[in-house]
């Protein structure tokens, strides 16, 4: 029994410690040194090459090493009969949590025009808001997306959340549909988004529904950058209807150097790091999903493929 | 029976409709119209003048607007046998929590980087450590200073705290006095600076204690300017022995235009605006003190002149 790895980031190390750790009686591979096809029974990847997961005759699951599995279904060969699961480990939502209090504070707290007003070697303070008066939205409130609702419904904002599905979360007012989303733009003055990508999502962020929000709010660029139609977002900038943004997702990563975002004096650029899977925690639940394989369970946070995440 | 008030700030307005409503048997003056003297019980003031206070003969008791009292001590004059009360109240509490959280998030997050390479449109991940390896501590571990640990505790940071005498809070370390603050250097990768400006505290903020830190820790600045020694700080930074530095007060406010820190790559400006009074729930808690006066009890968060604050 053998568990194929690749990842395209540089720490390859700490991943296998974790596994010789936590799976010591699955043999590690590390791809592209894939040695008999046929022993590989677990393949935890990010970005596999097109036909590479075909090509494993006694496959029992795909783990993704991301949140996001877009990066799989770009694999016209995938294995439909194969079990597909969505990466949720601790240190990823802990990350992620952060990120969005973070960047949510950030915008409440003016940073974009005070980083601008340092620039300008300009002293002035900017009138605040108590957090009762900023409301904030979650579009995409899956489990990351929930998490961070209710850390920053500890800060006294009104936190909703608009999803595919109704979620039931203590404090967060559940928006679900095509036919709540203009009700759940309309009350939103920081639009974070964490959707999963999918042909329904992709380009979903554009001129109409940025339109949907009160003038002058803010945005949080979380999920995947082809969710956002790039002009539409830096025209609704360039007219105020958004005051400000924190973009850490783009259509093309790297950003490339003569995006106009980088010099927008509304935005704030990021290299996509809202969040990184940390291998000696992530190690734990792919584990505890192997075991539940091999005691013939169904595993957790497995993907539906019509829903598409 | 009457009270005086006296602000610099352009909120006159939210504080008497808040007054109007709470405190409506007493009479407000706004100064400089002061009327009969003799009249005047409660002074609610920010910056008086020198030997203005000690003009009152009937004074019960002096608040101060905001949360330090180092405005009140500067008048020589000041009536010694009249109750100083501290401002205490939820708005401040919750604006100086959302800011500590949101410094150290954004220091924990290499922020300061992220701004720099926005800059150079350089796109490059810096790697993340999780929050468990990030001990943040808080110098002036006051009223303020406990409720942003217990909120940074909530993110997973091993939180402790330094203060004059040692202080119970559940999950935050407490050193106290002189002896204690080298142990309490060494284990702090973000300092926090909450401290009230005292004679013991002027000054404290050098390059001695600064070298006490981790190399490469960070630091918030949110208690008053003249606790820094500006050159030093800027030595610390220069030298790496700080990487990175967020600051919110200063020894001369404005910032005057030609300071160093403005254009210094490793810190970050803001313009004293880590918080602010809330007039709306200020007054209640003024009035909440004024009732304990008129019913001889001894008022909440009065100052004890020998400590200073």
């Amino acid at each position: 029994m053998a568990l194929i790895f690749k990842t395209d980031i540089e720490r390859g190390g700490a991943w296998r410690a974790a596994f010789a750790k936590q799976l010591p009686d699955v043999e590690l591979r590390l791809w592209p040194e894939v040695g008999a096809a046929e022993e590989i029974e677990y393949a935890v990847v990010w970005q596999p090459p097109a036909g590479f997961l075909a090509s494993l005759p006694n496959l029992k699951a795909v783990f993704s090493i991301g949140a996001g599995i877009d990066h799989l279904l770009a694999d016209p060969e995938l294995p439909r009969g194969v079990p597909i699961i969505r990466m949720v480990e601790p240190g990823l939502t802990v990350g992620m949590t952060q990120f969005v209090v973070m960047a949510c504070l950030m915008l409440h707290r003016s940073m974009i025009d005070y980083r601008n007003q340092q620039v300008a070697h300009h002293w002035e303070e900017i009138s605040q808001e108590p957090p009762e008066n900023r409301r904030i939205g979650i579009i995409g409130l899956g489990h990351l997306g929930g998490e961070a609702a209710k850390a920053l419904r500890g800060f006294g904002f009104p936190v909703s959340g608009w999803s595919r599905s109704r979620k039931q979360i203590e404090g967060v007012t559940s928006y679900a549909g095509e036919e709540e989303l203009s009700d759940f733009l309309a009350r939103t003055d920081i639009l974070v988004s964490l959707l999963p990508l999918t042909p329904q999502t992709e380009d979903m962020i554009d001129a109409k529904l940025l339109s949907g929000l009160p003038k002058g709010a803010s945005f949080v660029s979380a999920g995947r950058g082809r969710q956002v139609v790039e002009e539409d977002l830096l025209a609704a900038l360039d007219s105020g209807q958004l005051s400000g943004a924190v973009l850490d997702v783009f259509r093309e990563e790297p950003l490339p150097k003569d995006s106009r975002f980088w010099d927008h004096p509304r935005v704030i650029v990021l290299p996509h790091v809202a969040s990184m899977t940390n291998p000696a925690t992530a190690v734990g639940s792919i584990v505890e999903n192997i075991r539940r394989i091999q005691r013939g369970e169904a595993p957790l946070h497995q993907v539906d493929l019509e829903k598409g995440y």
